[in-house]
């Protein structure tokens, strides 16, 4: 299997993006492009024991860019790391798109590039994170690519979103949810009500509405939203943990003796970052676009892209392009 | 000043409604009409000391019950404490009312029986809650009343909020954020974008668009959505912080050195509870309707209904009433 990584994307790229890319390869066994300037991806590659791993480069004359405007930079940078890598996938030379760089470049590249799966209204970016489930997390879309949404693109994420929890994060008969105001049927904005009885003879396991509180409680092991909710829920999480892990260190350190006890405890608040880590899940697909996209957080580090790159090797192995056109008809 | 609760609502009515009752005539020297079953409530007197407080009954025959369908309920149980409290608000006989029953009921009762301020489009319901800022907390609206909003509404919720900010809650030129997906101008959904863009001339301090991560960092002192949004955030919060405490638990359980670190770090953690303690703030306020309204939560206990009344006499002692008024000329 061939990955096309976008080495220049990211911010800490090629650094990060060569060391995930042969510490991909070295794992899982397969080939991981490497997209962008030839010279800068050399030299970092010169860090690393390659010996035995085949981490190709595919040259890429331009960037884009963090602060580029994503779709105005995808049209014109035509010769963009990114659009490279999408190219790759859609001329087949490769089965996967991996990016951490601008992430509504990488939605645009990949949509302008590899085109939707046809009868796929809008494609969603998902992502995974830690819940109470038996399975430790749930997965949710969209969290970005659609802030404006009609109730059928609602429909369809859950298709896809059970799709995927079943094929490639090997969940059984998931259960599928709708974010919401209130758990009884009728509750929340007219958007989602029309979408939820939409869902109710959709053919996959819905389940209903999810509160706000039971995202994290493992109610349901997909989470269906529109792009402006989900992403507004993902990085509140983000600001919500940050604060309570320093109120906690704050209050430790207010304390002698709990001091001693937070040093004790340290195993303990470490374990508990790991398992919430976002890093182990490695960024999220973008599902719909016709063409394996992985999209992870510009802020990865080499293991993230490890992941991420991982998480491409999955989408492709368990053929997801295949089951939502199947899903489709 | 004279406060009317409803004695009825929440689920451990009436005794810990009398209870923060008494709480709070004691604390803040107020008169706390006590609405409702009057035997219910004189025998739940009875096990306080009342000397020197003043905490009538005011008579009803009806409850509207947590699952009672809210809007009819409000119609057809006229004598329903809730509507008995707003009418005493509504005919001068007190000047706020408080309430933490069914919270669509809390909503419908002070609608029907308040009625807006002229020129306010909606009312919003409102909460505090932690942040890093330096007071410490933000002002939120909507958090629930209205699920599919204008943009004007919300360039008006921006307006409440930040007299309700500046008034009650001391703060000084309150910065006021809208909820987006991202921080630059133009991103975020049609509603947001519109929104900012009006927001932008409104007489109010508007800092532009605040990312999920940045709810809890402090950017803002007010922080405008729609009350889907809001309500997914607040009760998405509650889930989170349930989650995190519980993963450090059991992390810390499963280790015998860190558990005597838990033990010593005990303190500490009831520390962290207590900052972020949401019965602190005692429920959120109204804005919008004609009469000072305070909607708390139905598992609120006795310290939270105590808190209610004391955000419900801030309002009414700085008049946020005449302060929205006089905004909106």
């Amino acid at each position: 299997m061939i990955i096309s990584l976008d080495a220049m994307g990211g911010d800490h790229a090629p650094a990060v993006t060569v060391h995930g890319a042969v510490w991909a390869a070295r794992d899982f066994g397969l080939t991981v492009q490497l997209v962008g300037n030839p010279d800068a991806i050399a030299a970092e590659l010169k860090k690393h024991d390659t010996t035995g791993l085949d981490v190709p480069i595919v040259p890429a004359s331009e960037i884009i860019e963090m602060d580029d405007h994503p779709s105005q930079a995808v049209k014109t940078k035509k010769d963009a790391s990114m659009n490279v890598a999408v190219r790759q996938v859609k001329t087949g030379k490769s089965q996967a798109f991996v990016t951490a760089g601008n992430s509504g470049g990488a939605l645009a590249a990949a949509l302008f590039g590899l085109g939707r799966i046809r009868g796929i209204k809008r494609p969603a970016l998902s992502t995974i994170f830690p819940t109470q489930s038996e399975y430790g997390f749930a997965f949710m879309l969209d969290v970005g690519a659609n802030t404006d949404v009609k109730p059928e693109y609602l429909v369809q994420f859950g298709m896809m979103g059970s799709l995927y929890a079943e094929k490639v994060l090997g969940i059984a008969n998931p259960r599928v949810g709708i974010v919401s105001t209130g758990e009884e049927e009728g509750k929340g904005s007219m958007l989602v009500i029309e979408a939820a009885t939409k869902m109710k003879t959709a053919p996959y396991n819905f389940i209903g509405n999810v509160e706000g509180k039971d995202i994290t409680t493992g109610l349901a092991d997909v989470i269906v939203t529109d792009g402006f909710t989900g992403n507004v829920i993902i990085k509140f999480a983000e600001g919500l943990s940050k604060m309570l892990m320093s109120a906690i260190e704050s209050e430790i350190r207010a304390r002698p003796l709990a001091m001693v006890g937070g040093l004790l405890a340290k195993p303990a608040f470490r374990g508990v970052k790991a398992k919430l880590d976002y890093r182990e899940f490695g960024g999220g697909a973008l599902l719909g676009v016709d063409g394996v996209t992985i999209i992870t957080h510009g802020r990865s580090d080499a293991y993230t892209i490890r992941n991420a790159i991982r998480a491409a090797r999955d989408a492709v192995e368990k053929d997801i392009l295949g089951a939502i056109k199947a899903g489709l008809t």
